[in-house]
């Protein structure tokens, strides 16, 4: 047995994603790891806002926010969205901006996955506040799709661990979900 | 502009865990990967759970689970806790299970990472419920540690992308977070 107890803060691998908002009339990014889908259909997902950042206000506000997915080549933009706040620099020229229909939910071009999103409820908690929010649609950079699906591979997302704040690629495939696990049916 | 409108069932990449909670006495797991931290302090989790799932049953009785995560060594079996219900199948003795002081949070001698978690609020969609937990107590297998910090390189941890629901291995480390991003400070 070699498991022993250790500090409380651990957190599973993270999907690293933009959330963009309106605040004060302007597009502005946030860098963001706490996130999950978290209903089938309708599609919600839940993002865990620190209630200190400028994006909370303008979720607060507007009721709409993006869920901007940036591949590798943008991890330099999105970390600086992580460590630079909206109420010191303006990060609207920081992308190319396009819109949906949600005119609070800046959508990146360059990001090869865009989510436009409308809060449907909300739980407060001491430091974050988690938003639940339907997805109303979806952009992909069609040259990353596999057919009518997000291609990950040509997406190259990266993914965040931590407490040791690290960035990590996507490897590669190594197996498929609801079909491995029959090999050892009946065993 | 090459973004194009797709189906709205896009899902970030996630990581890949198992829940385990006590049905009807026994411990069970399923595999999971729409979960995220909430909280920092106290440190929470908020796990979406399919309401039609044996788990389910468990948490609603005992309020309390695990979330262990799995190195590739364990992805079959992982896969296999997400293909067949506990309903049908008993799982308790895939895995050597040991306990902390939460006696329904199952957690697995053979996991790099166990969190033994009790639920303090949940929301109810229409096929999930997400359960909002605060992690009680954190164990690691002391040889896939980097220090006093959980060792992702050592963990092996895998990521799973829908909807061509591929299995993927953590790559390589491709920056720091809340570093890398000054880089373009001033610019």
């Amino acid at each position: 047995m070699t498991q022993v107890q250790i500090n409380l803060q651990v957190f599973p691998p993270m999907p690293v994603v933009l959330v963009g908002t309106h605040v004060a009339g302007r597009p502005n990014f946030m860098a963001q790891g706490w996130i999950t889908r978290c209903n089938y259909e309708p599609p919600l997902l839940a993002v865990a806002i620190n209630k200190g950042h400028y994006t909370y206000e303008g979720i607060m506000q507007t009721r709409q926010f993006s869920i901007c997915i940036p591949g590798r080549d943008l991890l330099l933009e999105t970390d600086y969205c992580g460590i630079v706040s909206g109420r010191d620099e303006d990060k609207a020229d920081l992308f190319e901006v396009f819109y949906g229909n949600l005119p609070s939910a800046p959508l990146i071009a360059d990001c090869p996955l865009n989510l436009a999103c409308y809060v449907v409820n909300e739980l407060e908690f001491t430091t974050n506040t988690l938003f639940i929010a339907e997805i109303c649609e979806a952009y992909a950079d069609n040259t990353k799709m596999d057919g009518t699906r997000p291609g990950f591979r040509e997406i190259d997302p990266f993914i965040l661990t931590m407490p040791d704040n690290s960035y990590w690629s996507l490897g590669e495939p190594i197996g498929k979900a609801w079909q491995d696990g029959k090999k050892l049916d009946g065993e």
